[in-house]
């Protein structure tokens, strides 16, 4: 398989000395631009190796454990396709029918299902406070349990959605971008927004709009986050947009108005989530379990979306934007009018239009996934990176 | 390893010039004698090279996607049993503890688990009108992200059972049937019963003996159904079975007397369904989410039920058959009198007499449904089945 | 890969001439002491290759199937990576969602889940009398169907714990004493008290007090059985015990004083297990569906165990065994105090000093499981084991 563009890819790659050998991939903050170009560059081989029925397959045997807090479809695919793809078993803790329920802790379960393991991969991200800081002691713990000789290997904790970042979406979500945009330096000065939008449901998590402001204002781009009143981010990501776009020679500015925010711009994400202090209180009560006022605080959080429904995305608010035609993200699923409900995210003309473009947005996740456990995994990455592009094997035999 | 039967059957198989891939497989009845041919011959092929001893391995790597929208332990084994041997990590779809309860839809479920999905098993059974509907569903969602460019290739729906057809069950007692006779030309003219039998359970599907009948009178067998009055399968499914016949040089004949229907019978399926008019109304109220009618409607079928008690398949019955000795034949799990219930579609001692047959008849499935993976998914699966047969590795190194 | 502790340990392996091959692993005692050699010293070497970065790898494809009646973390990771490491995909029986709620018999499903399989583990404790039958019933129909010509090949059936025995454990658990002790000789005499403690959840089973004192009496170690009176073992267990210990030289005692019990002690093993009169009562009630009695037997069963809080494993008591430093071990998880519950088996303090040696105990039981399997279905495990030391694959392309 002769390849300039992999070729080069693979030489970019070695360029950027990126290392992120036996370490864990909780927030991309936390990461320097250079492992994120890294994980674009990895999951960019990959999947064009994938593509063209080449195996991706670095692990003889090994156990991909993943921990799903939350409801998943697509997440819990990628995860299990992007570990089988590499050679790993897949395997999911389920919580209710493990003995955690027995008043085991974090520190040792995450030992206990770790002895084989390459990757654990975690969503849990409904309660402000607690899914980043769970995934950060089952990190202690694995660190731990390698240093002290307990396991013999250290995986990697994968973030799959916290309450703070959902990496693997927004690093997804960030691919799709390049592709549209004719590559990485594209993005530059590009206007993008992530607006909230109108949903019927309750207590969505802020790690989408979240991840999208922490990561793009990276990249230079102009970013517009858009909400109503209340529907604030948490204060410390939002000011570390400002700083990265500062820094990044980009721009990022906050606004209440979704049509202005519209106007004239280039990509647009429209996409519900709760208010803060919703999820605030939210929190509180679960770890009361004070279910009468978990009860009304839902009911007032429904009310209270309920004010903005006119935060619609329709074909009249795209129509403001930069010809008329600026790409529209979601992370799926999206809430559609008439379609999963009476009133919701997008009309359905728009997700129509639109629909196979947020598909292939979506494709992108296996990859990622595939390359953080790569990098974080592989002894060699680069070296076998280039084993699999000059000498690899066939997927189908 | 020299085996000239296998060499045989190859030979054979390049003959029948049948090509499935990148296709689906729902109904029996959609698919070329030859292609149906096709696939007991790779079926066999794959079978003797498991039993002895050789690896059937042909993807290095892939997921293999099952959605069990009802109860299931042996379709279940089967299709982890075929993808498993085949190098592909079968995979869940829990509908319950995923997002799809969030109102996605069902054609953006399908393409969000099939990414790097090589086949999509499905089992779909229970509500007239909706199994096979929703898997013409998914087969065209996947279409067309296929075409379209979202997927880099075209995962295979596999037909688990739906409300018409049970293709892996019955292309299984095919085999069964063609060992038991010694070959598929000696099925013509044999006489073949698949008859109703009372069990106390209900609304069991009507797939398997539809399935049956849309099947074997292709092979010019003597078919006969019989059942209670009122027990009636689809009416165009029947006019199918009759139609076939003729066309096969075979016969089809309904009666209602399950006696008269044994009597010189060569192999029988005695085997509970419940009344089509039951099936439409349950259809219709689990769509109203009609609790108190659902309830009604299955007290109502389960006196109607027993007032046939008698449709039971004891020795006196066996003893009318050919030479006392027809064949006796189930899908498992039977309803045995005496054993799992009162009263059910057997007697103990005839089942036990014939129980390891049954067993017998059941170890085809998993390398059907893995001949149907081969067939949809294997570039050039001759030339792939002759290098497994030439070259290929022991299972165990 | 040259090593001359594992070509010793292979070299000791021919010698012992213990031949597994088509067998179960049930029971500790109704192994030979050969054989259960043998499974330590191949599970040494698995791990020694594992650790060294080397595929263990001996099956291309085949299927592990786990059954799990009763709630497990540690068990079902540990099989699940023994199976992956192996090349076996693990695929988990779920009774409640499988057709076995139909009246499906054991014997048949035994049968239908294991066309492919290569091993079967079972958990089945809580009821005395009812997880070894159990798993006889399944290894005699698998048996039956591999004699019989329904089976190709006779998947091994594995103890993953029974109301009598938990192999997997114990044999970790020796696994960890050798370790400790520099060599499985060194056991000889050293002073072993496995000792009830007081933990305030109810109806643990007996299963590893049993084991424990059914394997190591076996190696001439001197077993000390501590309980207050009431909280006997199975008596045939004891009577075993007692034999053993004087056929090796060694030594067995039963005391009803856990501070006597721990005086002068090289190892401690506090843990919890319910009165065996309880446990009788539980398994009558439960056959008669009996909720109310049920219920009260909890409640008094809670009162009795309330009245041995003082059975607890502390400091005070850890400084009375030999030199004030005896080896803790646990099966985990643990009842902490004032960690997992107010008042439980052992204090804070002893636990978190010997926590990472807990966890190093229990990360032999995947390679304990990784060798049975390899055992009983490999068809030379001693020229396999060689191959894979000599010129085995990286574990990592």
């Amino acid at each position: 398989m002769k390849d300039v563009l992999l070729d080069e890819k693979l030489r970019i790659l070695a360029g950027l000395g990126a290392d992120l050998r036996n370490r864990d991939f909780l927030l991309t903050w936390e990461h320097s631009l250079e492992e994120i170009r890294s994980v674009l560059l990895t999951a960019q081989c990959l999947r064009e190796l994938d593509e063209a029925g080449r195996s991706i397959r670095v692990f003889d045997t090994g156990l991909a454990v993943s921990i799903f807090r939350d409801q998943s479809t697509r997440t819990r695919f990628s995860f299990a396709s992007a570990a089988a793809a590499l050679g790993l078993t897949p395997t999911d803790l389920d919580e209710a029918r493990s003995q955690i329920a027995h008043g085991e802790t974090v520190r040792e379960t995450a030992v206990m299902i770790s002895f084989l393991a390459e990757a654990v991969g975690i969503r849990d991200d409904i309660f402000l406070g607690e899914g980043h800081r769970y995934m950060q002691a089952v990190a202690a713990a694995l660190q731990e349990g390698y240093e002290r000789g307990v396991l013999a290997r250290r995986p990697a904790v994968v973030n799959l959605q916290c309450d703070l970042d959902h990496p693997t979406q927004t690093l997804a979500d960030l691919l799709h971008l390049e592709r549209h945009c004719g590559g990485i330096d594209e993005l530059r000065g590009r206007k993008f927004v992530i607006s909230w939008a109108y949903s019927p449901s309750y207590g969505k998590p802020l790690s989408v709009p979240q991840g999208l402001i922490g990561l793009l204002t990276r990249f230079g781009m102009d970013v517009t986050l858009a909400h109503p009143k209340g529907y604030d981010l948490l204060p410390e990501v939002v000011e570390l947009a400002a700083k990265q776009a500062g820094a990044a020679g980009g721009a990022f500015r906050v606004t209440h108005d979704m049509a202005e925010a519209f106007d004239g711009s280039e990509v647009v994400y429209p996409k519900s989530w709760a208010p803060i202090a919703v999820m605030r209180r939210r929190t509180e009560l679960q770890r009361k379990a004070d279910r009468t006022a978990l009860a009304d605080l839902e009911k007032e959080g429904l009310e209270e979306n309920a004010r903005f429904k006119s935060w619609h995305c329709d074909e009249a608010l795209m129509k403001r934007t930069a010809a008329g035609s600026a790409l529209y993200m979601h992370c799926l699923p999206a809430d559609i009018s008439g379609v999963s409900c009476p009133r919701g995210e997008v009309s359905r003309e728009v997700f129509e239009r639109c629909r196979l473009e947020t598909y292939r947005q979506a494709s992108w996740k296996p990859y990622v996934i595939a390359a953080l456990i790569f990098l974080t995994r592989v002894p060699d990455p680069g070296a076998s990176l280039r084993r699999l592009v000059e000498a690899g094997r066939p997927r189908i035999l």
